[in-house]
């Protein structure tokens, strides 16, 4: 069965007279010949045409008149010509939508796209996924596959819980623990749950673009907000506070995305307090906390005095594959009731299914070996990444090695300029790009971000030639582009 | 591997030492034995110490000291006591949750719950499932697992488009085609694009509330208008056109949830009519559409004129599984154009590797066949309920076989106190209750919706008979409740 990839020959029978019927070239009310004879015309056994003749009346296309043969449906349904979208404008008004969809880099043939952010899915326990996966839909059958909590299942919740509490010091248990269908699901729930059109909620002047879209889907008025080598500027925080209410602040205190710093322990201290003070939400996005590679873990402001402020996000996507699309929040009892009542109303339960095959992953102590196999290899990926960048670029770039995360934030000499070499790079096959994508006011740059998990040793030190020999290209003469000399909001951030 | 369900020696060993540290049995820079004298004393191989050993210090809870042992970690994380969840409240201001979760009827151990409206998952192919999932996640591999299109996998969306556009009509291409994680996430975005808050969206009187709650959640004002033997009453709808502007209908037309009747083809072109005149979306949920089991099938209101007013749903998971939670969502490019941005703002991409196991349950025609044998067993189940009802219950309810859809609707005789039956019921083995869950205001009704999905053909006949020795009980002397003599919404149903 598993190699039978293609269709049982009754079933392309069915399909092409099927298709002879909706192109019109048979017509409603017309005979088909007996089985046996269309048996002999094509050569096949007749059971095949009766098994074929039987998908086709089960599908209401062809209908059997008692002792009168076989015919095409008179009630057979007119497929809407050519199957094309219609464009036509409905009668109701329609405002403008909402968010534009960045536009994907297409990706070049044989390029290396070294601006990839994303997990290395090659190294993703396929097999023993597979095998968690049917043995949920398999073995537990009837009761798993009709299961409905609209916050996740008790399983995955359980373990999920445990690990969280053992490894990030979080108050964290199975009850106050949703499982969500991504991470911007569960940043669209809280926001949801907490803001009014015009509500000030804080970010950090870089970051990640698809939450903030999500904040702005609730209404939220956005501040962004300096960052030091330490994380978010508290000061500017405080001047802010004197002067407007703010509703939350958003952040990635752990390794900041996109430069990598992470947040200092009396920075999550002093955040905490301010918020209790204040009375605003810390929504806490801890995206990638696992992979941290060197140094005393630092404890998510969610574990600390002033977690009944605290909304607490996190993703297994990472962890696993971003196919496998998978997030979590956290957050005390009062606001955990708000927040599952959202989520059973707006997207009923999960995928218990998928749900059940990653608890059983971290049942048999599967994930906890694949994400210390990852650690592993992702920290050496961070190191030959930074020796290739120093070997090959010299002081065209300027980086802190950042002690977890997955990627390496660069400062870009003032004499590059960045588009200009990411043109020639694309001609190289190295695909890469300014970080202006990730500030606040999608302004041009003299930072890049490149990701060091998704490409092996060997592909990460080949894209580093290749972006030399772009910024030799771009250095004999390549045509440069204007930049604004100062850039208020990063003039703060002075890695390297 | 497959059937070592059991954790491994060295995982076990690992989780019992980090117990200890966790509840400070061990403390912070205690030494720990070392693995010849561990493995002694345990009996076990010296090789599962030292893996279990590697398992702690991956987790930071141990460190080894070059040439100086084993000892437990000075930076252990001090877990949250008790990990019990955190019932603080935040300083910022909460309001009321949005929804509450309706009661679940616990299920009684050994009784069959008539009510329920669930496909029969003992059926569902959940080998071809297992197989089609662990190719899509082994084969395809990295494009698969790192694919995201907020809209949903190409190959899911080109094979449901074209079975939608086969067997429906509908003017669907995979470009004005969505996949939703489940239809009540569809709603929601239809409900986010559509509705301003105050917004009237007219629904059916008894119908899914669920779907009304999503409804409510974006402000929606809702209007019950009452149900004719052919579906909503379109008289009532007009009236109510002369004196409010109505901004959307919802219903069900296909086979009416609960009460399953059929909307006929000319009150779907009147509504269809009145839609572009008015300037009004329909949004036409179809969930149930391929259990249709007898007549001429009666086509979407979206495959018809005026389609450009409707947004279509539908779902997977009474095809598959309620636990493999799939909708869609099918409109007009410049509405789909708004859908889709707020698709990828609230939940970014779908899950890609099951949206692949899917799509190849119907390249290899699977779903197809399933759906075959479905429809055939679950109309021989409802004539078993409508016979079994006939034979044991008597003149007690009165129904009509419905065309199609997943249960019964019954009228239950005004002599019998049907609060009282449900509770003899119970003690009987027998769960069902009165429709008024279903009503809008949510007032006790002499009607109730049996399901013949999700029981096979002796357990419905079983569930009947257990009804009927309640009914016994109950005329023998049962507290009657009071009821309402007079229930305005459910005159006009008038079924049997």
């Amino acid at each position: 069965m598993d190699s039978a990839r293609e269709q049982p020959l009754f079933l392309q029978l069915a399909g092409a007279i099927a298709d002879d019927i909706q192109r019109g070239r048979l017509k409603p009310g017309e005979a088909l010949p007996g089985s046996r004879e269309l048996a002999e015309c094509l050569g096949v056994n007749r059971n095949t045409v009766i098994a074929g003749y039987g998908e086709l009346a089960a599908e209401g296309l062809i209908s059997t008149r008692i002792g009168g043969g076989t015919f095409v449906a008179e009630s057979v349904i007119a497929p809407f010509a050519a199957h094309a979208p219609s464009a036509e404008y409905p009668t109701y008004p329609l405002t403008p939508p909402v968010y534009r969809l960045p536009p994907i880099s297409a990706p070049i043939p044989g390029a290396l796209n070294i601006s990839n952010g994303m997990p290395d899915v090659r190294l993703f326990p396929a097999a023993a996924m597979a095998r968690a996966f049917r043995r949920a839909i398999g073995q537990r059958g009837r009761a798993l596959l009709t299961y409905a909590d609209p916050c996740g299942h008790p399983r995955l919740r359980k373990e999920l819980a445990a690990m969280l509490a053992r490894t990030r010091g979080l108050p964290v248990a199975p009850d106050n623990l949703m499982i969500t269908r991504s991470i911007e699901q569960a940043i669209d729930l809280v926001a949801r749950m907490l803001l009014q059109p015009g509500d000030i909620v804080v970010v950090e002047a870089f970051g990640y673009p698809p939450a903030w879209s999500v904040l702005k889907l609730a209404g939220a008025r956005l501040m962004p907000l300096p960052l030091d080598d330490d994380g978010l500027s508290i000061s500017a925080l405080e001047a802010l506070l004197t002067q407007q209410q703010v509703r939350a602040v958003f952040l990635t205190p752990h390794h900041q995305f996109p430069t990598t710093v992470v947040m200092s322990h009396e920075k999550r201290v002093r955040l905490a307090e301010l918020a209790v003070r204040h009375g605003f939400a810390i929504i806490e996005d801890d995206y990638d906390h696992e992979f941290h590679y060197a140094g005393k873990p630092i404890l998510p402001i969610a574990s600390g005095v002033g977690r009944a402020n605290v909304i607490y996000l996190g993703s297994l996507s990472n962890l696993l594959a971003p196919g496998i699309s998978t997030g979590f929040v956290i957050a005390p009892a009062p606001v955990f009731e708000r927040l599952a009542s959202l989520r059973a109303a707006s997207d009923a339960q999960g995928d218990a299914a998928m749900e059940c095959a990653i608890a059983e992953l971290f049942e048999d102590g599967e994930l906890l070996r694949h994400v210390r196999r990852m650690r592993r290899i992702y920290a050496a990926r961070r190191d030959t990444l930074a020796a290739s960048l120093t070997r090959h670029l010299g002081s065209a770039v300027t980086f802190r090695i950042p002690a977890g995360g997955m990627g390496l934030w660069l400062r870009v000499d003032d004499a590059i300029d960045v588009a200009a070499w990411s043109l020639a790079g694309e001609r190289e096959g190295v695909q890469f790009f300014d970080a202006g994508r990730y500030e606040f006011f999608q302004r041009e740059q003299p930072f890049m971000r490149l990701g060091f998990c998704y490409h092996d040793e060997t592909e990460l030190d080949e894209a580093v030639q290749r972006m030399a020999r772009a910024l030799a290209q771009t250095r004999n003469g390549g045509v440069r582009s204007t930049r604004n000399a100062t850039i208020q909001t990063t003039q703060a951030i002075s890695h390297g």
